[in-house]
Order: C-alpha cells, then structure tokens, then sequence
C-alpha cells in the first residue's frame, strides 16, 4: 500500500467536524477504498477551544489555514470555511500554487472563481474537487462530469437550495403563510448567515452557475445567471398551484442551444406528475439531459453534516486514487465562452397574481392591457373577496415570450386600482 | 496530449454500433475530456456483411473476437457480446492476462466471474470495467463505488429490469391482463432471446449482485441472490394493489447487516408515496443508503442503444484518464465473504390472493390455517363472483415471518377448494 495521503483541514464546523469523524470511523473502509490511508495531519478555525463534540488534540492546531500552504507534510488542504474572497480564496490559491490538491464545499468560491482556481491547479499538476459545493450528498459532479462523459449535455435544472425547499414544503404541509416559516426556519437554523443567499436564489445561482460549467465545459458565468427568490410567494400562491395542476418549486435551470446559454434561478410551477415535483424539505434533486442517456434523475439530502462531509471526503478519495483530472472535466484552454440568453427572451406559460381593489372594471382594464402586449389567457380565476374589500385574480397564459408579460405587468401595475405589485411565477413543463 | 487509446469492439449488436456512434460523434468532445482520442482500430461480429447503419469498414474486421487479446495495437477490449461463458469470459481472461483494459456491458459475465476478472486485471495493472451492466444510462456503479465511497452502506434497492417494468406499467395503463402485455413486449423486442432472463428476475438478480459487490465489498454471490420474477402477476393484482395504496414493482433488494447478506428479486408492494413507486415503462431506478448520505436516488433509461452504450463510453473515457482502480472498488483480497441471510427470515408483512370455489367453510378453513401458524390479517377483500362460480380473496398480513407464510400457504394449497396455488407479494415500505 502507498503512503498515506495527508491532509489539513481548515474550518471546523459542521461539515469540518463531519470530515473529521468520517475519516476516524472509517479508517480502514477509506484505505480500503482509497489504497492508502487517509491522515489528518493539521486542522484550523477561529476558536481552538469551542466544544465540537470530537477530539482535535491529536491534530496540530494552526491560527492561521495559510500555513497549511506552506507546510511540507501536507499533500491536500480541505476548506470548508466559506465565502468568496478572503481567506477561503487565498488558501485556494496558495495551496495550489504550492502543489497541494484542495478539496471544498465552497460554491461561491468555485462560483467567482472557478476558472482562476482550475488553471493554478493544472499548472501544477494537483486535484480541484467540489463534489460538496453542490447538492450535498448528490455525488452529482462526478456523474455529470464522468459518469455522463460521453454524452452531450444539453440542460441540467434541479432543486439546488434545501432550505427554499423546505420552507416551500412547510408552507404546503402546514398552511402556514411565508412569514410565519421563515420564522420557525431561522429558529431550526436552517438559514446561511447571510439569508438571502438563501430566500433570493443566490446560493442556487452558484451551484447553477457551477453545473452548467461542469455539464457543458463553457466558463463559469455566475454573472450572468438571473435569480429570483421566493420572498414574494404566498400561501395562496401554493393553494392555486395545487388547484392548477402544479407545484411551486425553486430551480435552477441550465440548457445549452445553439442560441447560447440560458442560466435561471427563479420559482417555477411544475406539473405534479414531474418526478421533481415531489421532492420535498430539505431533499435536492438534479435532472439532467443529453443526446444518449436521454434524462437522468438524481436525488438525495441536499445539505447537513453527514451528506455534505460524504462528498468532500469522495473528492479526498478520489485525490488519493490518483484522479487529479481537470477540475471542470476538460483543460481550462478547451472550455468555451457562450454567449448567455437574457431571462426576457423566455418562451412559455405564466402564472399571474394580481391584489386589486374590487371596483367595476378592473379586470376589463386587465385583461385589456394584456391583449394590448399580445398575452393571453387560458385561465382567469377569482374567489371572492377579502375582508377589506380587496380581491385575489389568479390568471394563466397560454405560450408566449417574458418580455410580453413584463411589459404588460408594468402597465398593470401602474393602474390605480392595484395594491400589490403583480407576482408572475414561469411555469416549467419538466 | 497523450497518444491515443486505441479499442476493439467485440460484438455489433445495438450496444456495440451505439458505442461506435458515440466515439464517431463526438470525437473531439470525447478527446477533451479524456485527455486524448480515443480510436477503434478492430470490430468483430458473427456477421460481418449485416447492415447496422454504420460504416464499419473503416475498422480492421476479426472473425474471432478473441485475436483482440494478442493483438499490440489494442490497449482496450470492449465485449458486448453477452453470456456469462464461452467468447466473452474467454476474451475476458485473455485480454486481462495480456494486459488490456476491459469494458463489457455483460452483466452475467460479471455476476458469475466477476471477483475471478478483477483478481486477473489486478495482477496485470488493468482495468476491468462494468458500468453499462448494472441500470443503463444511470452511472450508478461510480456513484456507489466513487461518489459514495465514504459511507458505509447499508442498502441497495431498485428496479433493474426494464422490460418487465414496462410490462407491470402498460398492465396498469391499459387494463389487459399479463399474457395479452407480454406477447404485445415480444413484439417490441424488448425481452431478451432467452425471456426467462426478464420474467424470473434472473436479469435482475444479475445486477443485483454485483451491486451487492460494489456497494458492500463483499464477493460477488449470485448462487445466493433469491429471484422470482413477474409470471404470476395477474391484472386483479395490479389492481387490488391501488385500491391498497400500493404499486406492483419487481425490485431487486440488497441488504448488509450484523446478520449478513439479504439479496433478493421479486415482485413487491411499495407504497404509491415511494419515488420509486413512480418510476414506470423502460426506467430504471436504485436507492443507496449510507451511514452519512442518508438515502440517495438514481433514475434513468435502463437499457436501449444510446443509454447501454453511453455507459460503456464513460468506462472507455475513465480507462483513457488512467482510472484503472479496483473493479470492485477495494482489491480483491478485501473483499469480505458474508453469509447469507435466506427469504425464509424476512420479516414484513404480504398481500396473499387465493382463487378458490365459493363454498360454505372456504374461509374458515383459510383463516384457520394462518392463525394456525400465527399468521394475522389486516385487511381481506372479497368482490363478488366470478362467472365459473369461484372467487379471489385477497388479504393482508400483519407484519409476520416469511417461513409461517410459507407454510400456511402451503397448507392452504392443498385444500380441496383451492383452484390455483396462492400469491403472496411482498409488501415493502420503502
């Protein structure tokens, strides 16, 4: 059996500790699996002495995970600190440069800066690997990436957020309004530090961002992913989904055509018959399509200690077996620039809510504003009125393009008599 | 780039010409990502002249597969010939022995000599390679043995065959009964030449095998894989099984416990709320479950020309980036010898349908029978008559042992009112 392959591991908490107890329980299973052991050699955090419920003494302590980078003993640095810039980003790079394989759940690191990171590591001959940065124990980037390699990917789309999905999931299970579960999920400390990383979709764009680059080699380009969240969705919202047929999901969207690249992140009705449809809580679900294998479906937790630590450990493995292959599957110099596709060029349904006073012609001047942008209707549906006199119109479009109905939904919502700002949901027929 | 890694193709079947497609196709994609060409320089077949819709003269042609293993100019040998003996293990053994990598889609081959080719390719610094035998287009055996490398696994379980998957889909879809479905199946051409493969789970219990082996590292044990298949399902089952909440699934279902191995194929119950209950026609599915990841869910096409040989390619594609790791994914002297567990153990609870004469007594003396063995009912459903005067009683079990089953069962076919010998369908809640 080879040497061990030693690592540091720079951020200790859950997923940090996971790794940590994954590679003490396992010991023999991993070298088993990897042909040599896996040794933690170093660890790093802010706090030394904060009770994580394991052991670190056995390990060097560093103030500083730089260190990891300069330390010969070290062959892989794992980071699971988090965040885009900073120390996440500098231990990246100097690791790499330094000749060390650098495994991360970061994906606003390999979101932002991907492509830099993916060239020190070819120029050095060392591994990238960010199995965690997406859908959690989904070993989706492995499959994409290998698994699926001989095919020509043109979407990928998933439920690429646990936490959206669990308060949507909440919202239907408990018919509880979005205020109130936002509530009991910060509680339940399901929420990013930052939460709106979360609630307006851009923890998705990354991991979107980071899946289109996988599936169809082209430069990652968080920049130009569209992201929606899901603060404007009601109760009500999902009522009328379920009555229509659908469920309200937030995915992530990616396909690839000879038009260029199309990235979203938005909320979606899909039909209740669609397999995503029906993954719920803190499940994450990917789909993905090409010309040979047709659809694939892949599910399982999208985040957590176990599943989370599951998939860096798999990369550390991996590194171990000796597959050092390019971080995105194919030489930085062969990735290709696409140009992206605005969300405005959209064809397809949508549904409308609108809250409107209840007053004589009302409708005539909606559904007239929206004859005027050429959107028409399959449904139109009102159920009586609320306390203070206001009214609920819920309404369908047949296919049209998204620039039509944002045009017409300005209009509307300049009327006198609307309240609220029209909510337009994109109805995905996966 | 490296030079390129040439191939022979043994077999021109529909798995063989998709192979050649893809290679053919998407060339320079397929270089990219694998570091460099890949080239078929030898094919072979039992009929040379046959139109496939591909040009293969470009290709040296061998009227016997086995000159690929002696020839210099090969490095890898992809067999899709099929049968786990004759040509394909003697091209198996010979090109191992003479040091070329091998890919085959051959799931008996595997099952049966599996952990005999791994030891081979090990000594010989080869790589054997089985992705596209284990659930089509699903990369399913790298997700297990790569993706989820860090868990211990506990259970396996999924729909593997995809033939009798579309046959139990189009009896509920259509409401014809087992033998109009299967002769409509026979006309498709979807059953394998010796059908018995597809209708007694032998398919199945192939796949389930060497799932076991991957997933558990433990030696590939078809002889103890217990297989019954579709045969006896019947149109009113299908049936009594929605008005139960249930769906009819032929699963394959591996488990690994302190008791030892559980590996079984046959029909089964699952709730109508299991994602796998929802996976119909041509598809395959597996669930994984694991220490850390929890429970993670596969879906794909499960056999066909593009899905089966997309799956070959991606195992080309990995021998082509120097993954020749373990077949099984631990060498083969680990691999651990586990006893098995028999489906006389099993314990849960069974639908069981009798057809008996509609007399006074029948089902006294029925339920007599199961109390005497200990055998409770939660549910007994009787519906009217049949024209010929008898009747079908369908009832279910408490959760019980196996074995008490059996041999109430047993007694029960051998009253003198009994027209047909008892069903029982396992009832899984997955």
């Amino acid at each position: 059996m080879s040497k061990p392959l030693k690592i540091a591991i720079a951020g200790l908490g859950t997923v940090g500790v996971g790794v940590i107890k994954i590679i003490e329980q396992h010991n023999d299973m991993i070298a088993a699996r990897a042909g040599r052991a896996i040794e933690v050699v170093a660890v790093s955090a802010s706090n030394r002495s904060r009770d994580r419920g394991i052991d670190i003494t056995a390990y060097d302590w560093a103030d500083n995970a730089l260190d990891f980078a300069e330390r010969d003993d070290v062959d892989l640095v794992v980071e699971v600190i988090g965040g885009s810039d900073g120390v996440a980003k500098e231990l990246a790079q100097q690791s790499l440069e330094q000749g060390k394989s650098f495994v991360t759940a970061n994906k606003a690191l390999i979101a932002h800066h991907g492509a830099e990171l993916a060239e020190i590591a070819q120029n050095n001959g060392v591994a990238l690997r960010f199995e965690a940065a997406v859908a959690g124990g989904i070993p989706i980037i492995k499959s994409i990436g290998e698994g699926l390699a001989a095919n020509k990917l043109t979407e990928v789309h998933g439920i690429l957020n646990g936490t959206t999905n669990y308060m949507l999931t909440q919202m239907e299970a408990t018919g509880k309004d979005y205020g109130e579960i936002l509530e009991e999920t910060k509680l339940l400390g399901y929420l990013e530090a930052d939460p709106s990383l979360d609630l307006d979709g851009i923890d998705a764009g990354h991991k979107l961002a980071i899946l289109s680059s996988v599936a169809f080699g082209v430069k990652t380009n968080f920049e130009n992913v569209y992201m929606e969240g899901i603060r404007r969705i009601k109760l009500l919202d999902i009522e009328y989904a379920k009555e229509l047929g659908y469920r309200i999901k937030l995915l992530g969207i990616s396909r690839l055509s000879e038009q260029g690249l199309e990235q979203r992140v938005h909320p979606c009705m899909v039909p209740r018959s669609a397999p995503i449809a029906h993954v719920d809580n803190g499940f994450n679900a990917v789909v993905v399509q090409g010309d040979y294998i047709d659809r694939t479906f892949y599910e399982g937790r999208g985040a957590g200690e176990g599943p989370t630590a599951s998939a860096v450990v798999a990369d550390i493995i991996d590194v171990a077996r000796g597959h050092n292959g390019s971080a995105f599957f194919v030489p930085q110099h062969l990735m290709q620039d696409v140009p992206p596709i605005d969300i405005s060029d959209r064809i397809g349904s949508y549904y409308i809510r609108l809250h409107v006073q209840e007053q004589p012609g009302v409708i005539a001047d909606v559904t007239a504003t929206l004859r005027d942008q050429d959107v028409s209707l399959q449904v139109m549906l009102q159920k009586g009125s609320e306390q203070d006199g206001s009214v609920y119109i819920v309404m369908v479009t047949h296919e049209t393009q998204e620039k039509k109905v944002t045009a017409a939904l300005k209009q509307i919502d300049g009327l006198s008599t609307v309240i609220d700002k029209a909510l337009a949901i994109r109805i995905e027929n996966l």
